[in-house]
């Protein structure tokens, strides 16, 4: 099954970064945690990867009610967004928030994944716009 | 389906913190991030919430071979581990990684997952001891 909404856009990846944090502040997620999982890699291990960042989007609003519901929910949040490069192409995978309900039974925590998964869906959207 | 793995523990949550890191440090695990969520909702919308961090911990290996078999796998990284509290007691929820297996086809993910589950296990086994 799929468990990433991804888009490809057509811009370098260090800017890519910065219009990806604009488009999810837009759409209420912070950008909380960001990784460079290439230059960690490469610092830990000397693996050689093309640019590779992991960012932990967090909406304040949908976390709390998220974890209201189900108290282990943290183990998937925040909503992960990568930003990395294949071949000269910029990709952008967003954690599909459908992962979360799928895990829980409680139909309070699919509307939180719905919610989260229409904001998504609005800033992914906005990459393409900025993109074309 | 349970999507974490679990164990309660008989320390004070911030003393757990350092328990934790230290836990999975010796199954190579470094943690590089950490988000107080409790304190971050606090801050954002005013929520008043139990002790609540997520750690992020990675394993350099495994990560690197991870993204190898799967670009987008990062998605589902670093390996979220929870450590809250509830009702006076401590409990700590890492991330099953055979979430991470159930997303893709490649068996190599699950070769992946399951040493990430192996060593996911024995760092809980020695909070279990530690809290014993």
């Amino acid at each position: 099954m799929p468990y990433t909404r991804t888009v490809r856009i057509d811009m370098p990846h260090s800017e890519a970064i910065e219009v990806v944090r604009k488009a999810f502040a837009d759409q209420g997620f912070g950008v909380i945690t960001e990784i460079d999982m290439s230059a960690t890699l490469e610092a830990k291990i000397g693996a050689q990867m093309e640019p590779y960042v992991i960012l932990g989007a967090c909406n304040p609003q949908l976390a709390h009610r998220a974890v209201q519901v189900d108290s282990s929910i943290g183990a998937l949040l925040p909503c992960n967004v990568v930003v990395r490069t294949e071949g000269g192409e910029t990709i952008v995978d967003a954690l599909d928030p459908a992962v979360m309900s799928q895990m829980s039974d409680d139909p309070a925590l699919g509307e939180v994944a719905e919610e989260a998964g229409r904001r998504i869906d609005a800033a992914l959207q906005t990459l393409r716009d900025q993109s074309a």
